[in-house]
């Protein structure tokens, strides 16, 4: 049988449901992330950014109901196997010079799923003229770029100096 | 027992080994996903993809010498669910007009995860001092970011237009 045509606003439908599941998996991530470094800077960075995806899983929900469609989570794989190389490391590098670099790293990696996905989304949702949803998706993916960068300040000097040196 | 400290050229090493594992899984999907599409533009990137693909896993290769290890794949869970995603899209989207769209958020995920992790790896080798490994990290991330821009142009337009346009 041949199965029904699909368009582009069901890639906007099931992508919102992947990334919703994604911010809710992140919300757990992140206080373990806080609580695993010992780097203060490092742990107030992670408490904020979940600080942040809590209005970000917010907005999501706004953008399902403009959409007509019950905020609803779809299994997304990729952030399961993202989050669990985050947890390797701290399982890993317990107790380790390098645990704040590795978490760091962890994080970006994060991040850039998540700019991956709102940038997808922000373009799908402007092509169906749904403009609401794209100046909520813009929000939400300027909060992830911002973010990233804040990270990648993070990472030169203390931190992977900390790393490197304590040999 | 105590576990014994781990340090950044750890992190370097195990970091290598992950991203060497991606890229093999991510030359066995290029085909596939060229393969899936009709549009002649997409499938035209993703085989230039690959045949870039090529080049950075002999870089990886280079930069595994340049720290005296043997190139080796660890599993990376990350790439495996990124993938899987982008599977699941020609598998669901086969036949849709909104399949090159699918395909190029699937691609762009891929993307943005090579993006994260040879920024933080050539973060790490700067601050080893190891100078040739990151102008060849840097070679690959450079290459990263301008096919994620490609794909980026790619995705307004025609692609995501045919996705809506069809009903």
């Amino acid at each position: 049988m041949a199965k029904k045509p699909k368009m582009l606003d069901e890639l906007v439908h099931e992508g919102l449901q992947d990334i919703y599941f994604a911010e809710k998996k992140i919300l757990v991530a992140l206080p373990k992330m806080a609580k695993a470094t010992e780097a203060e800077e490092l742990a107030d960075a992670f408490r904020e950014h979940e600080e942040q995806t809590r209005e970000q899983v917010s907005r999501l929900e706004k953008v399902f109901k403009l959409i007509d469609e019950k905020p609803k989570a779809k299994k997304c794989p990729a952030i399961i196997g993202i989050i669990e190389e985050g947890e390797d490391i701290i399982d890993e590098y317990e107790d380790s010079p390098a645990l704040d670099a590795g978490l760091l790293g962890a994080a970006q990696a994060v991040e850039h799923y998540e700019i991956a996905r709102y940038g997808t989304l922000k373009a799908w949702a402007r092509e169906l003229g749904l403009n609401e949803a794209v100046s909520l998706l813009q929000a939400t993916l300027q909060e992830e770029e911002d973010t990233d960068e804040k990270l990648s300040k993070l990472a030169v000097a203390p931190i992977n100096q900390k790393a490197e040196a304590a040999e």
